[in-house]
C-alpha cells in the first residue's frame, strides 16, 4: 500500500521539546516489518524514575500490555529504567511465542542498563496474529544503547508511528516549588481504536519527582477527558498502551501525595499534554478530513453525557455526513436516541458551528441552513448538544469517515 | 443523488406470495417526497384481526412509533383495521406538528375504513426533522381506499422502499389443526439501523386466527434471532416498526396461548419469514457486496455470544477487512476482545469458510491462508468465532463497509 499523504489536519511542525533530565533515546532500523526507517525506540530513564500507565481492556490484550501491568504493579516497585518500542508487529495473539518474545526483549534491555526486568517497559503495535521476530530487536539493543542520547523527540516518536502520517508531540513547562519542570511526550495512532496497524501507543516523561502512586492517581485523571475521549472508529485496540515517567530531575522535594497543593500546576500541565497527543491522534484518523469536537451539556451527569457525545461521535452516519460537509442535524437526533442515556425530545437542543439549529423537540423557527453549511464546508466542525436535564457534561473529539478509511482498512495488509 | 445499482446481494426475484384473506391493499404516488413513484401504502384487514408489534427503542422515537405503541396497549384492545405507510420523510423530530400529522392520517383512515382510530396502525421512513406533508398522504387516502385489492404484495413492497434497491418480500405455508395457514411480510431497510433514508419497517400478515396476547408474544420470540440479529452500521433507527397482523380469515379455531402445540408449525413459519425478510435487509446494506454469517459457540450463555456477534459484526475495521477479501483475522481477535465479555485468550478458535484458522491463543499450524483468501473473494462470508468457555451460541447477519456506503451517506441529502 502507498504511504498516504499527510493528514491535512496535522500541525504545521512537530513542536520543539527540550532535553528532559534522566531521559535518553535512541532509535534504529531493524526490519522488524518496516524497511528503510526506524521501527526500534530505546528509551533510558535515571534511577529513582516512577511510572505509571493506562492500559487497553480488551479481553485479547497483548504480551506487552500484560507485561507493562505487571512491572506497574505494588507502584512499580522497582521502578522504571527503560522503554523498549516496535512498530509493525503488535505481538498480539501469538500465544506462548508472544510472551517468550517479550521476554527476550526484557532481558536484554534489563542486562544492558543494569537494572531488574520489572524496571523494563515494552510496547508494540502493528499486525495482530504475526509472531514477532524478537531478535531483530534484541539484535539492535547493543548499539540503540550506544547511541543513547537526550532529546531526540522527533526521532522517537517517528520510530513508533505505524500508518501514522505525522510524527506526534506535545510538551509544557511549569515549576514546582519554583523548580522549572518539564511535561512532554510522544503519541502514535491513526485511529486511537484502529488496532491493527495504527493502535495507539503514547510515553509522556517528567523530571519532576512525583511517587508512583500519586503519579498513577494523576495520570488516571488527565486520562479520562483526553486518551479517553476520543474516537475514529470506535474499535478497541489490543496494544493501547499510556506510559508516564517521572525522572525527579527536576530536584525539587517529591510529591507523595495526589492532592498535594504544590502539584497542581504539574496536574494542568500533564492534563494539557495529554489533551494535545489525544487530539493529534485524532487529527491523524485513518482518511481523516475533518477534526470533529462533539460538546454535550446538560445531561443526567458526566457519565451520561460522555455516553451522548460517543455515541454521536461513533456514529458512521454522523460520521458520512460531516464527510460530505451535510448540515445533516437528523442524524444528530439519531445518535442521541439510540445512546441509551435518559433523553427528553423536547428539551433537546443542537447546535452546528454554533448556530442554534434544532430545539425544543423541532427544528428553529426560521433555521437558515447557509451558515451552517458553510461551516460544514472547514476543517474545524463543532456540534453541541444540549440535553436540557441536568448538569453533566462532556467534550469528546473524533473524525469523520471517509473513502479514505476504506481505502487504509480494506487492503492494509497488502 | 443517483439511484444506486441493484444490489449484488439481492435474491434473483421477488417470491410470488399469494392473496391472504383478510388482508387488501394498495399503492399512490403522494409525492411526499419521491415523483414518479408510489410513495404511500394503504393495507385494509377485516374485522376481527389481531395485532402485535415490536418498536424501536430510541430515545428519539417517531410519533408513528409512539402511535402505533398506543395502539398495541392492552393488547391492541380495538383490533386492527388499517395500516398506513409513507416513504421519503420519517417525520421524526419534528414536535407537536409531527403528532398533528399522525393524527390527520388515522382519522381520515379511521373513517374510510370504519374503524375506531386506535384500530389504524401507521409508519413512515425518510428524512429526520423535516415536517412531513400530511395532507399529501390524507389527499390519496379515499383513492386507495377505492382501488384496494388482495395481494398486490410486489407493489406494497415497492412503495416503501427509500434507499433500498430492491423490494423485499417473503411467503411460508403451514397449517394450524389441518387448515392451510399462510405467513408473509414486506421490509424495506438498507441498514436496519441507518435511520435517515433508510430505517427499517417490515409488515406480517397472516390468515390464520391468533388472539393478541399469543401474537405479541411469538413475535417477540422470532424478532430476537432474526431483525435483533442483523445489523449493517450500528446506528438505530427512530422508526424501526415490525408490525404482525393475524386476520384468522384461515377459518381454524383460534390460538388463544402461545403455548398452544397447535402454534408450533406456525411459530416455525413465523420466524422463517422474519429471518428471510431480515436477510433481505442485511443483502441491501448500503454499499454491501458481501454477505457475512458470524457465528459465536461457546460463549458463557447466549446473551454474551449475542454480543460478541455483534462486537464483530459492528466492528468497522472486520468489515473493511471484508469489502477488501483480506482474511485479516486478528481484526476478529481485536472484535471479540472488546466486547466486554468473558474471553480466554488460549481458548479461542476462529474459522473463516470452514476453515480453522486461529486456536489456543495462537494461529493453528501450518496455516494456509489460499483457501481463506478463495472464500473472501465469494459475495457469502462465514465467521465462525468458539469462545470455549460455555455453551451460549448466536448468530447474526452483517454486511460489509465499502465505499458505497460513504458515497450513499455522505451525500444523501443532495
Amino acid at each position: 500500500m502507498a504511504t498516504p499523504p499527510r493528514s491535512p489536519l496535522a500541525p504545521a511542525r512537530f513542536p520543539d521539546i527540550p532535553a528532559i533530565g534522566g531521559v535518553r533515546s535512541a532509535t534504529a532500523a531493524a526490519g522488524v516489518r518496516y524497511r528503510g526507517r526506524d521501527d526500534v525506540l530505546l528509551v533510558e530513564l535515571a534511577p529513582g524514575t516512577h511510572a505509571a500507565g493506562v492500559l487497553t481492556r480488551s479481553a485479547t490484550a497483548t504480551a506487552e500490555v500484560q507485561w507493562c501491568r505487571r512491572a506497574l504493579r505494588n507502584g512499580g516497585a522497582t521502578g522504571a529504567r527503560a522503554l523498549v518500542v516496535n512498530a509493525g508487529n503488535a505481538n498480539a495473539f501469538t500465544g506462548p511465542h508472544g510472551e517468550a518474545a517479550v521476554a527476550v526483549v526484557v532481558r536484554d534491555a534489563a542486562a544492558l542498563v543494569g537494572c531488574p526486568e520489572t524496571s523494563v517497559f515494552r510496547a508494540a503495535t502493528g499486525v495482530i496474529g504475526e509472531r514477532l521476530p524478537a531478535d531483530r530487536i534484541t539484535g539492535v539493543l547493543a548499539s540503540l544503547h550506544d547511541g543513547l542520547r537526550p532529546g531526540n523527540w522527533d526521532a522517537a516518536a517517528r520510530a513508533i508511528m505505524t500508518t501514522d502520517t505525522f510524527p506526534k508531540g506535545a510538551v509544557r513547562t511549569t515549576t514546582i516549588d519554583g523548580a522549572p519542570v518539564t511535561v512532554a511526550g510522544i503519541a502514535k495512532g491513526s485511529g486511537m481504536i484502529a488496532p491493527d496497524m495504527a493502535t495507539m501507543l503514547a510515553f509522556v516523561f517528567t523530571d519532576a519527582g512525583i511517587a508512583a502512586d500519586a503519579l498513577q492517581a494523576m495520570l488516571k485523571q488527565a486520562v479520562a477527558r483526553s486518551f479517553n475521549s476520543i474516537t475514529v472508529d470506535s474499535d478497541t485496540s489490543t496494544s493501547d498502551t499510556l506510559l508516564l515517567f517521572a525522572t525527579g530531575a527536576a530536584g525539587h522535594a517529591a510529591v507523595t501525595d495526589a492532592a498535594d497543593p504544590r502539584a497542581e500546576a504539574f496536574r494542568t500541565a500533564l492534563q494539557a499534554v495529554c489533551t494535545d497527543l489525544a487530539q493529534q491522534v485524532v487529527r491523524d484518523g485513518e482518511g481523516a478530513s475533518k477534526f470533529v469536537t462533539v460538546q454535550v451539556t446538560g445531561a443526567a451527569d458526566d457519565a451520561a453525557a460522555k455516553r451522548i457525545a460517543l455515541s454521536i461521535a461513533n456514529s458512521p452516519l454522523v460520521k458520512t455526513a460531516v464527510a460530505g460537509a451535510d448540515a445533516n442535524w437528523g442524524r444528530i437526533v439519531m445518535a442521541v436516541g439510540k445512546s441509551g442515556e435518559r433523553v427528553d425530545r423536547d428539551r433537546l437542543a443542537i447546535r452546528i458551528g454554533g448556530v442554534a439549529v434544532a430545539a425544543a423537540g423541532d427544528v428553529v423557527p426560521g433555521y437558515d441552513e447557509a451558515p451552517v453549511a458553510r461551516h460544514m464546508q472547514g476543517q474545524e466542525i463543532s456540534i453541541e448538544v444540549d440535553i436540557g436535564l441536568g448538569s453533566g457534561g462532556w467534550v469528546v473529539w473524533t473524525c469523520d469517515l471517509t473513502h479514505g478509511y476504506i481505502d487504509i482498512n480494506a487492503s492494509y495488509r497488502s
